[in-house]
């Protein structure tokens, strides 16, 4: 049967699957072991997509593949990824020439946002915002039906807006970017703080930990995730001022923990923007989670190497 | 001569011109007077379009108007004008009726924006952000090629995107949008401050003025437009982040004054954007001032109702 692969690639994760032209019908998981090197990276995961297509008895068109950046997906060159120690990796060329196959490269968020708009919590709306709130905050927009990429492909730089020009140093080389307020690791990090101060173990302390503590009536943990959906909710605010966009989808980790850091985010939301009343009709969690990426991903494939405008899978 | 005209509506202004394939043929200019209400104002902008049309010996295939919002550019609609006292008015049947021509509507920052991207300081881009300082602060996105609507066709809210969680009112009802602090309004507000703190004259100070006075070498009012910049910068670093276009330009009133701007807007964008080095690259003035509307609206009606993609008029 003739369809599509799909690798997710994080800095301890590599993701395949593979897709026929309606839904994902095989799924593999192995641990990315960057420190091998970029060749046993990519050998290990050609071996995966592989699997991956053997399991589901595929004759594979094409491969998708998801990558954190900068990277440049119309080069197919990730320019640099600090978790994987890769800088100017052109994995297109290096999956393409070991599986004999077309690849296509796309940032991480930006084809969680596909595979959200084309199959997830996106579907109907033409354009969207899809951010992932996890160790950083990553952001990608979809407009009017096509990945927006930008000028230097860093469109969607979310987590790297500044929502406190005196804040704190972010290690991008500036201050106060919002993912030093809001992401899983600021979380864990204010967490952490409060234990400390109340002299507990603060080394157990994870922002996971910390929503069990909030759910449990814990004023002080609940406080940690009202400020990160506080300003979670300004950076909302200052997209949709910007872009007006039909949807925005929660995705990532700390999404779990939407319902602590709900009430904040769509009340900041509001005192921002024009656009943010009735949440419910433009605030959502991401439905393909922890697979929105290699959705994205192999529509991507799908329609860059089919050549269609839109293909859709069924989850 | 087959061509098109083009209507810019103002609160004070209603300006028309002629354009044939190529070029701006004529140019015509009269006062608003919007307390006579709308069909008085409809009458005249008619006329005036005739006039202009006559004057270059148009034979007019179709109107482009340009009009400030909040507006339905799909209905043919100003919702709200408050400069006009417009509610509800379907301009674009009015004017198509009067003058047994094809109409089509644009918000007026957003067919200047459209304009300078066709034929002005954005030519050759594909993305930009038009930014239009003068008594409020509006912003037209053009991304790739097109006017980017949004959801609520109200995309570009640049003017009321909150700097300051805690700053100062707005009349859109929120605290601390950028143009109250941005705007030619808030530079004349704050000069006729420091007026009165120095025992000067307040009532006849206004941002022109200041600007004089800051070109003349006088730190006070120097500093005013210092911190116009400021903001403005962090507002385009914001867009930057989320967006990254090509190219930003300037136009409206106060971008006279962009000499006295420009640096600190420099210096604040670039603390917050990664992409604002070498400003000589991305920040432009508008050239067409101040006929980017008229430019935009021709090219919108050249487009709609002949069917070709790009239309550029050479200025």
């Amino acid at each position: 049967m003739k369809g599509w692969l799909a690798a997710d690639i994080g800095g301890s994760k590599l993701s395949a699957a593979a897709f026929d032209g309606e839904r994902l019908l095989s799924r593999g998981q192995i641990a990315t072991q960057p420190e091998n090197g970029v060749a046993d990276v990519v050998e290990r995961l050609a071996r995966l997509l592989e699997q991956t297509a053997q399991a589901a008895c595929l004759d594979a068109q094409g491969v998708g593949i998801a990558c954190p950046g900068p990277l440049s997906a119309t080069r197919g060159v990730v320019e640099l990824a600090p978790m994987l120690g890769w800088r100017d990796v052109p994995i297109v060329r290096l999956v393409s020439q070991r599986l004999m196959l077309p690849a296509i490269l796309e940032n991480d968020a930006n084809a969680a946002a596909l595979g959200e708009q084309r199959c997830g919590a996106g579907k109907g709306a033409k354009s969207l915002a899809y951010i992932t709130v996890s160790t950083g905050v990553g952001c990608g927009l979809v407009l009017d039906g096509h990945i927006w990429e930008g000028w230097h492909e860093a469109a969607g730089e979310l987590g790297h807006l500044v929502v406190e020009p005196k804040g704190l140093p972010c290690a991008c080389g500036r201050r106060g970017c919002l993912e030093m307020y809001a992401s899983g690791t600021a979380i864990g990090r204010e967490a952490r703080k409060l234990a400390l101060a109340r002299g507990e173990n603060a080394n157990a302390m994870d922002a996971k930990t910390a929503s069990e503590r909030a759910r449990a009536g814990d004023d002080g943990y609940r406080a940690i995730f009202e400020r990160a959906g506080e300003v979670l909710g300004r950076g909302i605010a200052a997209l949709q001022q910007l872009l007006d966009v039909d949807r925005v989808i929660i995705g990532g980790s700390v999404s779990a923990s939407m319902d602590l850091l709900r009430p904040a985010l769509v009340r900041s939301a509001q005192a921002g923007s024009y656009w943010a009343d009735h949440p419910e009709n433009w605030l959502f969690s991401a439905t393909l989670q922890p697979d929105s990426g290699l959705y994205g991903a192999a529509c991507l494939a799908a329609e860059h190497f089919r050549g269609e405008t839109k293909e859709v899978f069924h989850p």
